[in-house]
């Protein structure tokens, strides 16, 4: 962990070198990947199969086995004791509460000029979302993911997920089925995103792929963009925590482990104008590392990329954290409000002492797909949005084109695009046959 | 040209082979394109000086020949025909209203749980826009580019444009006047994207880049995809005419070839329920072209991609169109309102016998930068969304949490997250110091 001081005279520089940081491995899987894909565009099943025995040391007993079935996901949802069953539903019933808000409408009118002008949203057809397998397979990413777009309207609604092994994780198959997803394929990697994006015999394709995956599943996603469209390639998850000492210590140290917890790449930072509250955080947080489970990943990330700032006052927070652009950030102040305006980059905010971050990534209903490595600048969280479509339309009569017409046909010859006027002043001489 | 009949035999087939034709080179620039990133991000400023003497022929005076000052743009503005400028405002103006109404309203509201939830959509910092050189450096694109950007309120425009051989286009210096652009600078090509994406020391770096370019500038775009937000990689253009055999035979001869004239790979359909028609339609496209000065390139896209369909009945069109999934469709039909609804999948829809595409290309108001080779199946056409980002928020007191905490502390247990968990759960307690 590194402890600055924003008044030392060494602190741009050291800051600049954190907010550099990217914590993402620049692996070259780019060519691998690019085999992979026209493997599965060639070989389509047979590919799948061969891939997954040797990446998933896992080959399939016949046909149907490459499928999970849904009485198999209802059975597991039946089976899940109450109380999670009942916090699963929590959870699908919330975020499903946000992202229907989320729904944007059509726009319909006609302006002075006597056109009719507007846009309709429509949902894609059929969406595929990757759930990664082993450790990472988490239900909640499932209902992040699964959930808008069933909330957009896509009709069908498919899972990639590889189990490795011929392993099952049987809270995914309880989230799957409460979110009414529609077919899940035993397949992982980038032979999946593949599959989805192209088709095979047994899998139809999709239109739009979603969802968090190692190295290789993003670098298939970028390289499918395009075939199908995609949510933001994502690197390892941080928070940015600003803290005035009127906090308790331990709660501002599990929420700082609590990203820590995700991966050793995580980053946990801390910006707070109380030097005492900065050691008794930084004391907290070796006392329930020491007795946290996950405590060998949260350890290491919080000893690699851990950092405790401190500011002579809040005041300098907001432009700390939209340099940072963090995925998270938590404002643990007496007044938030001007804090929440001030902070123009940032995936997620949590407002106030009562707000740990870990309650958005399960129950408060906004999505935690969030962008991560600084793409807040540009980029936005999971949405409704991702899994529909624009189509813009544009009615005129005689008159209207009368009005308008004349400026399109000058700036179509001066652009040397004549079939264009030609199209208009046609029309607009109305006598030609 | 092809003609087709919906009635004959192998109609399915001659039509799937439409469909799958994407019309696009599959140029394997991503090796090159990789290089001049990395040369880019190394050498900066040396680097886009020896790709742009290479690839452009050209080698500015001095340090300020790198840029286009806006005094130049202005002066360009300002020597424009009366007409001209005029023309160039109206479509400014009108582009600026349509997406003025684009703009996402935040959110802010508090639960029954207690819980306040929101969004606020911000704009990027600044945005990067990509204005090729040579004959497809079109104003109107400048416009459909910029002004979405400018209405979204980004502090900093900047434009990347080559100028082979030295030249420079007035009337897109114009646009860049109207439009409000801050900088011009005068690199094109894979470096120019590099450059905006990673920054050099001349050129500060963007959020955003967006644009229309060659295979190198798409290639090098879907490579930075992550570092920079980008707008969607376009192909070929195309339009779709659902024409009945009311309409001048000549008004539709035009609007196919308003796109045929565009690129040699451009696409152009007709689909009729009157053989008579789609004959005169054909004989029509003949005549126009005899005498069009673009007549080269809209003939060879009419001869190696133009389709005519014949089909029993207009009601057979929305199917055929969501297959297509058109950039552009043209409804020239007595009662288009049922077939705006039946066609789920197209870029832009243009309404009744008075609507010309090339309408929307210049001044209707809504975005000409629209999704290509069937990727309306689940991608928009530019809008504001595409310069702002969304950062949501999540407020909590004590009763929130405790009414939405627990489950939340169930599902990060059964994750196997345990620092989520305590997050949580030691504020439950409230008693921890």
């Amino acid at each position: 962990m590194k402890r600055l001081k924003s008044s030392d005279p060494g602190f741009a520089k050291a800051f600049a070198r954190i907010v550099a940081d990217r914590r993402e491995a620049d692996d070259d899987v780019s060519r691998d990947v690019a085999n992979i894909i026209d493997r599965v565009k060639a070989d389509g099943d047979a590919a799948l199969a061969d891939y997954t025995a040797r990446f998933d040391k896992w080959t399939p007993a016949g046909e149907d086995d490459w499928r999970i079935s849904k009485d198999a996901c209802e059975a597991a949802f039946h089976a899940l004791a109450p109380e999670l069953r009942q916090a699963l539903e929590t959870a699908a019933d919330r975020i499903a509460a946000y992202h229907r808000d989320q729904l944007p409408a059509r726009r319909d009118y006609r302006d002075d000029q006597g056109v009719r002008l507007g846009a309709i949203w429509r949902p894609v057809d059929a969406a595929g979302l990757y759930v990664p397998g082993g450790r990472a397979a988490y239900p909640s990413s499932l209902l992040m993911n699964a959930i808008p777009a069933r909330v957009a309207g896509v009709e069908r609604l498919v899972i990639a997920t590889p189990t490795p092994g011929g392993q099952i994780n049987d809270l995914v198959l309880a989230a799957a089925h409460l979110a009414e997803v529609d077919e899940i394929w035993r397949i992982g990697g980038a032979q999946a995103i593949a599959a989805l994006a192209h088709g095979t015999k047994r899998i139809a394709p999709v239109d739009v792929v979603t969802g968090p995956g190692n190295a290789w599943v993003a670098e298939a996603k970028r390289q499918l963009y395009g075939t199908v469209g995609i949510d933001m390639v994502a690197g390892p998850s941080e928070i940015l925590v600003i803290a005035d000492k009127d906090n308790r210590a331990r709660h501002i140290a599990a929420d700082l482990l609590s990203q820590a917890e995700h991966d050793p790449m995580a980053q946990s930072i801390l910006i707070t104008d109380d030097n005492d509250f900065a050691d008794r955080v930084a004391d907290a947080v070796g006392v329930e590392l020491a007795q946290l489970p996950t405590r060998r990943v949260a350890e290491a990330s919080w000893r690699d990329h851990g950092v405790i700032i401190e500011v002579a006052s809040l005041d300098e927070a907001p432009a700390l954290a939209n340099a940072l652009a963090a995925e998270h950030v938590e404002l643990a102040v007496a007044d938030p409000e001007p804090m929440l305006e001030a902070i123009r980059h940032a995936g997620s905010v949590f407002i106030g002492r009562h707000a740990p971050e870990a309650v958005g990534d399960y129950v408060a209903g906004p999505n935690h797909v969030l962008p991560t490595g600084r793409r807040a600048r540009f980029a936005s969280g999971l949405s409704v949005l991702d899994f529909m479509k624009r189509t813009s339309f544009i009615e005129l009569d005689e008159a209207a084109l009368a009005a308008i017409g004349p400026a399109a046909v000058a700036l179509a010859e001066a652009e040397g695009l004549y079939a264009h006027a030609r199209s208009i002043s046609l029309r607009l001489q109305g006598n030609a046959k």
